[in-house]
């Protein structure tokens, strides 16, 4: 039983690279819905569709989200009726978006409809959502505040940002405390530590979990030499008072952590780390494609 | 003024005559919802679409439902997930039924939501739902209940219909009662009698205002030479008791009707609705295009 903590396209290439080395329906996901929202009255939910559709083989491959050979009719559409056209939504897409929606408003939880949607889509890794109670993510910047997916898509994280906020008073479900109480390994994937891992340690029992864990709990940088690999982590970082490296996730996971895997080239950074009470690993962790995400996956789990 | 009361294609039709021929902004339409029904979460409002996209000019020309040269990439994957599939939805058909839903969900009416629809396809007819409220028209068969669209698309009408029942409490609204109070004329498109125009004047309180209205009520025999124009026209007349003729048609209207307009092939029938008090104008009513459209137009509003 591996546990890994998700958030989206980061955390979904090192979940192809796990399904390489290691029966898929041993592990588990536990993917971050701080980033859902509500779009023309459906329940839209990136990061779960990040990773259920990278499994299941049938996300855009350049962009790492959205379907592959998608078309945008509907869309287009409902740009006729005045709705907003800045979050793309394919064809395809909408798809799980109106299917979920329909399962939500006939009585399931957002576990019901992950478990349903990746089943249909013929994933065996199991794909927990974070909580079925909303907390959607605030970016809180210099130009106002935004839901995640505003600051993140229609504004194109352009805006000076200041705090970042979870809202609601969201729960974890009984299937993620399990999932984290029974792992034998657990593996916070290289995905933003503020709005992908943050919002799934921000709730209640979350981190007392995974510190109370027997599994040994293992992050990979998704930090490298300064840089995010992708999307805005650096400044989210510093918003929350962090430094935009390797050793700044190590301070966002310090109370949970065993192991941190860094980058070759921080491997300066190792001194720092350890002076955090966190063991550390330097490797190559860049995935560029399958050979390298089956060699991170292998490397973590046999640590 | 002129009102009409519409069900789907061939109401639409009609009324594609009555705008070549009169000031659009002049002419509202109120249309049956009783074929209104909720499919994978969404409000599918099938005549009201039907009169929306023919006056718009976007509805598929041979079919008479569904949006012109529409792809189908979201029905595909909704099939995927276990949804139905035997109602054709196609990709820009469906950000009607999403806007629609959407809308209500925020709480606009019906009404609001058809305003909405038709203004932004500039659509200058008014368009009225019957009601707010829902009523599926529910079709008894010797092989059970169905809703409409089951009976109809689902099961292609094949089943002998034994009843036909108008579901729940719904009221006309305001604007529909208004529009009948204060018009100068008022058609009744050739549509079911049964399904499509029978669900408007089960409303309470319609078939008064019809008959209080100071408007000549003229009628549109649906039914030619003993056969439907479209649809199951003659198998619901005989299950709810009518011959499935122009009088069965004059019998359904009776108390409503001053006018019936039938077709040459039914001149016959002249001496037996006139005995229902029923005055009867004699005319080629296929409408086969533009030009005869234009032609029935015309004469129901130079009557």
């Amino acid at each position: 039983m591996i546990t890994v903590l998700a958030g989206g396209v980061g955390a979904a290439r090192f979940l192809e690279g796990m399904v390489q080395i290691v029966a898929p329906e041993t592990i588990t996901a536990i993917v971050n819905t701080g980033d859902d929202f509500i779009l023309h009255g459906l329940h839209i939910a990136p990061d779960l569709d990040i990773v259920t559709c990278t499994l299941a083989g049938v996300i855009h491959p350049e962009q790492g989200w959205g379907i592959q050979d998608d078309s945008f009719a509907c869309l287009e559409w409902l740009g006729r009726f005045g709705g907003p056209t800045w979050f793309q939504l394919g064809d395809r897409d909408l798809a799980l978006h109106i299917q979920r929606t329909a399962m939500l408003r006939a009585g399931a939880t957002l576990t019901d409809v992950a478990d349903h949607l990746r089943r249909a889509l013929g994933v065996a890794v199991q794909i927990l959502p974070m909580s079925d109670d909303p907390q959607p993510t605030h970016i809180i910047t210099a130009a106002g505040e935004f839901h995640f997916e505003e600051y993140l898509v229609e504004r194109r994280a352009a805006d000076h940002v200041l705090d970042v906020r979870f809202m609601g008073a969201a729960q974890p479900t009984p299937a993620v405390l399990a999932a984290i109480a029974h792992a034998e390994r657990i593996v916070i994937a290289p995905s933003n530590p503020v709005v992908s891992i943050g919002p799934i340690l921000a709730l209640p029992g979350v981190r007392a979990a995974l510190r109370e864990s027997a599994a040994q709990v293992i992050g990979i940088s998704p930090i490298v030499g300064g840089k995010a690999i992708k999307g805005p982590a650096v400044p989210l970082m510093h918003a929350i008072g962090l430094p935009a490296t390797a050793v700044g996730v190590a301070q966002a996971y310090q109370d949970v952590l065993d192991v941190l895997v860094i980058d070759q080239v921080d491997a300066h950074l190792q001194p720092a780390i350890e002076a955090l009470g966190i063991a550390v690993i330097v490797t190559d962790t860049i995935m560029r494609g399958a050979a390298e995400k089956a060699a991170l996956a292998r490397m973590v789990l046999h640590l």
